[in-house]
């Protein structure tokens, strides 16, 4: 007779040891992308390459296998969302998706993407698309040799968006952005036919750096981020990463001349972040300690960075605060002309810095070209024009250069292939999410204007990050609101929001 | 007929292997005392005691032995002082030193350093010995236990001294430090007796950081510390560690009202920086490519400290430079005045503030304790009160407190037994050393004053840097001044420096 508990305790201690390594490699990749020293990078892809073969031996250890194989049916398994059915299924499903992939292949993944990361660097500094290119292409022929290998579902793209979404499909996710991309065209093109503007022009003002980065900080803290268990530093493109279950890493950037940039980002991580530390300790780098996917992990961003830090609520109570901090930069701004400059709606060219009604149409362009790229149907070298074309349909502008254009994000260059639709789930479950966490605790925005965001921090704590993987994504959003995924409480959000600012339909 | 230079490439891979996993656990060690989070801590010595036995794991690996042990009498090994004997030798040697050691006390050990530097730094702050004392005494037990079972030399600190300073044994170090200690002490009284003193308080003037924090970057960079393979970051207790060839960290800390702190500890800290980034990457983590010790390096930090930093012809090209930098502090500042002062002697309590002069009787009495703590001659309970007695004996001082005394450096805290003394020899060498090069490039002095440090970097990359381990660290002196170690050149370097300032003999 098998003794479950027993084996059980083997295959968590065996899970820990693990995660102890994963972080880290992830150490290795937050200090590379914050202070190691540009000569550094080959060797950096040395160690990386390295723990990733010794974390692929982990994953696919067969012991870990037959342990696992052996606790199938066990009484551990009879209720589904209980910690150690969860922990059995999601290792088990895991475990064996890594067991298809060979451990060269792994290591080369591993490498190209710290290399590609570093070549593409560079290349966007340079606006030069053709030295990423074969980086690039490299990169494509692994993730498509990954995606061949997987055979998860119907598509290619099914094996590489498990990775980022586990148990969601293609053809759902292009169901849903579909529904969402024509509201949201209608609207976009609504409050372009408007013909308002909010003075955005004050929010670029001169803004010296340090005292973005004290305001930012002040933010951060004041909607839950503990700086006990976690930093916040520089980067070029701004991440959330964690490193131990009291060690969570913030990145943000700093630009003199657009004080929104760094703020929205901070928060944004920083929403990242209350994910991360919310989690129960005692399971980490176990599935029940482990965040759901990166829709949600994404919708608890988004939540904080628009929900919250866009709110006219949030900044009743904050913009006294940012006044302090910049008398002569904000001194003669009022409470509206602020929120409203916020709230500026128009198509841009980089998605990080674009608003929450276009953010979702950068992300359809993306979800289409990774999609044909992955097929064949589309080749490395005619990416920049498809990408132009596409921003030209989509957003009706032209990128002027492959800076602001096809080389604005890290994504790709670092194999990121199946990412970008998280993203736009993550917006889908905010809206829904919040619109639920509103409905049960009533009157956030009285609490937002009044500084209080532990209301809503606790009961997503205890709703979402204390839930761990025990369900997935959809049923968990379904469990906590009462219908599965849909656009319409973004577009919902955003009219309510608009429709008074722009003069456009609020409803 | 074994095929040695095939052999021989399986030992380098190998040990090529083991280096970028060693490189890994100094990334840990580095953010642990420079960025990572409070909360962190615990977990982090999770992961650097997995990283400790997974590189005890490849350095005893029986396979290696076997390697090492057919390469023995091979062809490579004709010429002792080659790359390929060097490697041969000392990763034997390496090899059969760890193998004695079991994973337990080596795994134990790592985790009670990474332990013991927290509650060190906790005592510390509040004054706390008790607190620590516990953590302490362990540490001693692991490390009686190591060199009971290392079992090298004479006494038990022979075992604990070879881990920095191979080759060396704790019979010529007494010796040397005894000899130095007798004119050293004459040397202080002498000044003791002048009644002369500098006018300290221009350094204590109000420096602020940021300041301090370009001054440090510029003269860091003067010397010869190249920042495209490298960073300066801040931390408590300043050190140098090597991430991978191309990736040298550097750290100190900063006080407002002490501007020669900062400024000497980055040239100490660029000094050992130096060494570093001037060892043969095609080597790194191979004996040709690694240091010959700690010694030698500390020779390294000293000579760009003392030997360059603190003379008169660095600040007759330096001192333009900061008063640019600090004018309302030092605009009213002669050169000779500020030289004097950066050159001051006098008892003091923390080692790391101490001048040139009484720093070797800190060494002293760290050197004594430790070997006491170690034969069990001295109870951890009893060391607060044998270091006073001993500050009283040597120093003619008693400190307030512990952390002023007992509690101001981190080593024992870390598991670093041994390692004081290589700060003297440290010393000694730098002072032996420079006299050579002195000797071979003539006139030094001229060169500084006209803010070239060039030469002087050149002849240390050529001579000692690129040596690697190629001679030992008495050998190497041996090969380069013609006469074995001594501590004669240093002494003769203080008086010539400090008799005209003193009113005292200069020779």
């Amino acid at each position: 007779m098998t003794d479950a508990p027993r084996l059980f305790e083997q295959v968590c201690d065996h899970a820990r040891e693990t995660a102890v390594l994963g972080s880290i490699e992830a150490l290795c990749e937050w200090d590379e992308r914050t202070y190691m020293p540009a000569a550094a990078g080959s060797y950096r892809a040395d160690q990386i390459t390295l723990l990733a073969g010794m974390l692929h031996d982990r994953h696919t250890d067969p012991q870990l296998g037959e342990w696992l194989e052996q606790l199938v049916g066990s009484e551990l398994t009879a209720d589904p969302h209980s910690d150690t059915a969860t922990t059995i299924r999601e290792m088990r499903r895991e475990f064996e998706k890594r067991a298809k992939l060979p451990k060269r292949l792994v290591e080369e993944l591993a490498r190209a993407a710290v290399l590609g990361q570093q070549s593409w660097q560079a290349a966007r500094a340079a606006d030069d698309f053709a030295a990423f290119a074969p980086q690039l292409e490299q990169i494509v022929r692994l993730k498509r040799e990954e995606a061949q290998t997987l055979a998860m579902g119907d598509c290619l793209y099914d094996g590489l968006l498990d990775d980022f979404e586990p148990h969601e499909k293609t053809v759902d996710v292009t169901r849903v952005l579909g529904e969402l991309r024509d509201d949201l065209a209608l609207l976009v093109a609504e409050i372009a036919a408007s013909g308002r503007a909010p003075n955005r022009d004050i929010l670029a003002r001169d803004y010296p750096i340090d005292d973005q980065r004290r305001l930012g900080r002040q933010a951060a803290a004041a909607i839950g981020f503990d700086f006990g268990r976690g930093r916040l530093d520089d980067t070029t493109h701004p991440f959330c990463t964690g490193l131990g279950p009291d060690d969570c890493r913030l990145t943000t950037r700093y630009r003199t001349d657009d004080m929104a940039d760094s703020l929205f980002s901070t928060l944004h991580e920083a929403g990242h972040g209350i994910y991360d530390q919310g989690l129960r300790s005692e399971w980490y780098g176990l599935p029940p300690g482990s965040a759901v996917s990166l829709g949600i992990h994404e919708s608890q961003s988004r939540m904080w960075e628009n929900f919250v830090g866009r709110s006219r609520a949030f900044w009743q109570h904050f913009f006294p605060q940012a006044q302090e901090i910049f008398p002569a930069q904000l001194g003669d701004v009022t409470l509206d002309e602020f929120y409203w400059a916020v709230n500026d709606v128009r198509p841009t060219l980089i998605r990080t810095e674009s608003d929450e009604a276009t953010y979702n149409l950068h992300i359809i362009v993306r979800f289409e070209l990774e999609q044909a790229l992955l097929e064949g149907d589309l080749q490395v070298s005619e990416l920049p024009a498809a990408w132009n074309e596409k921003y030209q349909t989509l957003l009706g502008i032209t990128p002027p250069n492959d800076t602001l254009g096809v080389l604005q994000d890290i994504h790709w260059s670092g194999g990121a292939i199946g990412y970008f639709p998280t993203y736009s789930l993550g917006n889908l479950y905010a809206a829904q999410l919040f619109a639920a966490a509103d409905r049960a605790l009533g009157g956030l925005d009285e609490m937002f204007a009044r500084g209080e965001f532990l209301p809503l921090k606790t009961w997503l704590n205890e709703n979402i990050h204390a839930s761990g993987q025990c369900r997935s994504a959809a049923e968990l959003a379904e469990h906590l609101t009462g219908e599965p995924l849909s656009h319409r409480h973004l577009i919902k959000h955003l009219r309510a929001k608009l429709g008074p600012l722009y003069g456009v339909a609020a409803g």
